[in-house]
């Protein structure tokens, strides 16, 4: 699915159901983080018209997403928790080495989006088939095809800026290398594990 | 007008109106910096579920502001420019002593957001009554009423936190402070000059 090496165990989400306040915590700030990257990018890349024009509507659409997970944490009497680190991304963020060069570092950076935003939806997927909770399930399934979507504009974005004969093979490697980030990150309490 | 204590002088926006390609820029990030100060805010106070829920919304309001901007940008030929640091809010930033008290810290903020979007209301009036391009003068009066209601909402928010008769003198400093601020910078290429 999407190119991910690994599936998650199942066991994961049969575990987060019994984490629920942490987990919509942190899912809150998965959205929130997504729209900061898609700020940050349109910041560092302003002359890339198509870019800053996709990533001002995603910023959007994911501040809409923490809103809705605001939402269902409030209605469930819970209250939004504190923002932490986000380990699994950080792992990912030392796969492509340092480079000067510019135009390379955004390919790197819409890579590693693409491949949080398919790790987002394969897990949504897993928790949807999972949970026992029906509201949740149905808003997690709802989510899933908006991650699905990104995954296939930042890996097209990629491709538009360096071409599929660059970009197939830097994205391949950074596959391998989530496969063994993502074994290691098995907390019920967070979305990425 | 917002209590502003120094208009601005129409000159400003006269000589605006030749710099515009510089000036849209600005602009559209003024309205990125509003989107990620509003989304800083509820990560800092995410207990603060009001808050929370406002500014998530505000940040997507922002964030669809900067798209129409960009769109002027890219419909006149211009490409968006590189951001820079605004030197107006840097100023309006050293007004409120630091302090370790959080609470506080939280209603300079606020009080800081409100006056900033005091100021760019005003100037949005100004430039819609000066500039001799129809469209963008159209542009900027719709856009007046969005930053007068955020301008509403920080304060709202503020006195709500901490009741008026602590905020009501901070702000009234504040107002004081900024006019000296707003006098310093005349810069016909930059929203708050």
């Amino acid at each position: 699915m999407l190119g991910l090496k690994l599936p998650t165990d199942p066991r994961w989400a049969t575990a987060a159901q019994h984490h629920l306040e942490d987990l919509l915590t942190d899912h809150a700030y998965c959205e929130q983080k997504a729209a900061s990257t898609a700020i940050s990018l349109l910041v560092t890349y302003p002359e890339h018209t198509d870019l800053v024009r996709e990533m001002a509507a995603l910023a959007r659409e994911e501040m809409s997403h923490f809103e809705l997970v605001h939402q269902l944490i409030v209605q469930r009497g819970f209250v939004l928790g504190r923002e932490r680190k986000d380990e699994y991304v950080a792992a990912l963020q030392l796969h492509f080495p340092k480079t000067k060069d510019r135009n390379l570092r955004l390919i790197h950076r819409l890579l590693v989006a693409a491949l949080i935003e398919a790790r987002s939806c394969e897990r949504f997927r897993v928790i949807s088939e999972t949970l026992e909770d029906e509201e949740l399930a149905r808003f997690y399934r709802g989510l899933m095809a908006s991650e699905a979507g990104h995954y296939t504009l930042f890996l097209r974005l990629a491709r538009e800026t360096a071409g599929r004969d660059q970009v197939d093979p830097l994205w391949e490697g950074l596959l391998e290398y989530e496969k063994n980030v993502v074994a290691t990150f098995e907390r019920p309490q967070h979305i990425h594990g």
